[in-house]
């Protein structure tokens, strides 16, 4: 079906019939590539009971557009079917005069919850729950608890759990749909619940949350407040997205870029710009003490010119080591799957690992090296430096990380670039002191 | 609770009570850093209807120890209660002799839907798919499709999106739970189902799956054979483990480590070294060449011996700017957020990118340079090297992954080390030709 022509046509009884039979979120990727004006009239167009579903799928910028060109009727509409965590997603991307008008439009209560959930920290759980989500008593019957499933079913962001609460709100159990639908009617909740709940804090990290739901295969985690009661609840589909842009932020840090929620295509040339220029200006200026070595054992390369060209392999294979450790720590580190505590049986693989490879490559170098330049004693001297190099890239690149998540940093940003400058520099004092003893310069 | 000491005491009774109140994926822990002898009486201690579920959260090895060890009826058991995926891939990692004793210990009927499952290729949903789900006819009530559904609940691996079929097996509709729960008794479910149903096909890529499920914010997608027929289901808990093992494998590849499914600390020194030393080995020697073109600009540099000193510093910002639009590029591509076809928008956004970060870093180098040097020439010839340098690596650095992906290999192998490699010798290139035009050499 092409939209646009649609739209041009003004033919819009057969733009809503097509629109009827599209899933939601394919409906909002055809606001992509359309007009200011005809994101609004495509808006305009969609039955009542999806606009707000439409629209929690659409970017900051298109919602922004939308949500100027509307009347406050169809804001109230749109706030009061969108899904607590979706609205306060929504509601942080504004600018200030948009989420003015936008609170206007919202009963009290919601704008109280939005409120709270605005204040989480960004990184916390309390800013990926919703606060939609069904609680019962114990003692209710299992055809009683169904009664009040059916009734709190559309405000609830999922009905495949049902947490047990007592009157302080705190937690104390929890069925599941499927446990609710294999109990007798007249079993009582207290009865058929699982007691054994496992639960996160609203400050508990995001990622955090994201590796709980890996390892204990969940749909949904209740989330406490401070005081141990039942506040929210986090859902898979956030915790997918959580995942997945964990993933992105990492290997951007480690790229050297300066992380952003935008994708590649959607960034303006500037912006790419300013997410990279940073770390490459940091980078030139601290590889200058490189090459202030360098200079410093001039008369060296001088005598012996071939030197010189083993320089870019030494450094890249410095770089590659260091990166290979890096990476498998900072990704261990991100799945849970190493702790700081390790460091002491990190530190003693690394080193093993780094005399089976340092070993392997400086044999095989040695012979490489003797061949080009025609002198044992220069192979010896590279193949030497290439072993240290590899102990050292090794060393650096598993501990900074652990250093850096003991520090309370985040690991990602100790990646290939800054030990590969760290490395560049202790790889050639080495070079060049070998050099100086083996060829007796 | 300090399980060791309950196994050396032999404490069975407080041992098997401490293990009631434990979750499901807490129990697998315990099987860790234990003894194979205690793991086996670990196993035996656990109630029949958890002991299926505990031994899918174990890893293969600890599933070989314990298989080998318990009678052909305990494999029986465990072999009925296991959801089939989890079955599948456990029968995957075992050796022939134990596959044979376990397949000998299934009925028929779930030996053949194991065999099917066995043969989708590893990256394909058919791997990841389970086939018990709950499909249903459309001429059925609410309350008849409530009483099935209860029948089926637990041999289902979720009972939260029902699929309606027809007679071929073909897809026509789908309900949820929350549907039915809102639903009136009488109401039939063709009147209820959404019929724009999104489906995948058996053979789509895993991450393919995963991009679909963060977009349309799935618990549950449908997998159709060629047919168009539905032979199964994949679930939100498998696709977070497909997402997790899919990030850390295209890092491990950007990082030049050939990726493997073992956590770091579970991985033993040689196969460690053995992830690495292929590449590093391959990456000196293609390093080589970069030094062979040094070797041949020998006398500019020993004319001029300050040059030397700055190859380091433009050696790292062409691999880190080639990393830095690489990784963009990878990461976009695996989230599906850029096409192959968009190569044209990506090398015009590249060059404008480098542009702004050339100019910016080749005029801060160039004062730097000229304050090193005490030469403004050689200032410039560094500023200029820098600039061309930092649009080739964007260049080369955006175009292989799209390349690589274009020719079905995977975009995460052309990341850092090879790009870094191949900038090296064109920045070396540019280098010594620009030294040598405005040096007068």
């Amino acid at each position: 079906m092409d939209i646009e022509k649609l739209l041009v046509d003004k033919d819009f009884n057969e733009l809503k019939k097509q629109l009827e039979n599209k899933n939601i979120a394919d409906i909002a990727m055809l606001f992509e590539g359309i007009e200011d004006k005809d994101k609004i009239i495509l808006f305009k167009l969609l039955n009542k009971d999806i606009a707000a579903e439409v629209f929690s799928y659409l970017n900051p910028d298109m919602q922004e557009t939308i949500i100027t060109a509307i009347k406050d009727s169809d804001i109230q509409n749109i706030m009061k079917e969108l899904y607590l965590d979706d609205a306060t997603d929504f509601i942080q991307e504004m600018p200030a005069n948009v989420v003015k008008r936008v609170l206007k439009n919202v009963d009290n209560k919601t704008r109280e919850q939005i409120n709270k959930l605005l204040s989480y920290p960004d990184n916390s759980a309390g800013s990926i729950m919703t606060t939609e989500f069904i609680d019962l008593k114990s003692n209710l019957t299992v055809s009683e608890a169904f009664e009040k499933i059916r009734r709190k079913a559309n405000d609830s962001e999922t009905v495949y759990t049902i947490y047990i609460t007592d009157e302080y709100r705190k937690i104390s159990g929890v069925v599941s749909i499927r446990d609710l639908l294999i109990a007798k009617n007249d079993a009582k909740l207290k009865d058929i619940m699982e007691t054994n709940v496992i639960t996160a804090n609203t400050l508990t990290d995001k990622e955090d949350i994201a590796n709980m739901f890996s390892k204990y295969d969940f749909y949904t985690l209740p989330i406490l407040d401070n005081e141990q009661r039942l506040v929210g609840i986090v859902t898979a589909d956030d915790v997918m997205e959580v995942i997945q842009n964990e993933a992105t932020e990492d290997m951007e840090k480690m790229a050297a870029i300066t992380p952003s929620d935008e994708s590649y295509l959607k960034t303006s040339v500037f912006k790419h710009a300013k997410k990279r220029v940073f770390w490459l200006l940091l980078l030139t200026l601290s590889a200058s003490i490189t090459g202030a070595i360098i200079s410093h054992f001039e008369d060296a390369f001088v005598l012996v010119p071939v030197l010189v060209s083993f320089i870019p392999m030494l450094m890249d294979t410095g770089g590659n080591c260091g990166s290979q450790a890096s990476t498998l720590i900072i990704r261990g580190l991100a799945l849970g799957e190493i702790k700081t505590a390790d460091y002491l049986k990190i530190m003693f693989k690394e080193f093993r690992v780094s005399l089976v490879c340092g070993v392997i490559l400086s044999i095989v170098n040695f012979f490489v090296v003797w061949l080009r330049s025609g002198d044992p004693l220069v192979g010896l001297v590279v193949a030497l430096t290439l072993l240290i190099t590899i102990c050292v890239a090794k060393f650096i690149g598993g501990m900074l990380p652990i250093l850096a998540k003991k520090i309370k940093l985040d690991p990602a940003i100790m990646a290939a670039p800054i030990i590969s400058t760290l490395v560049d520099c202790i790889t050639i004092v080495c070079y060049f002191l070998i050099a100086t003893a083996i060829l007796g310069l």
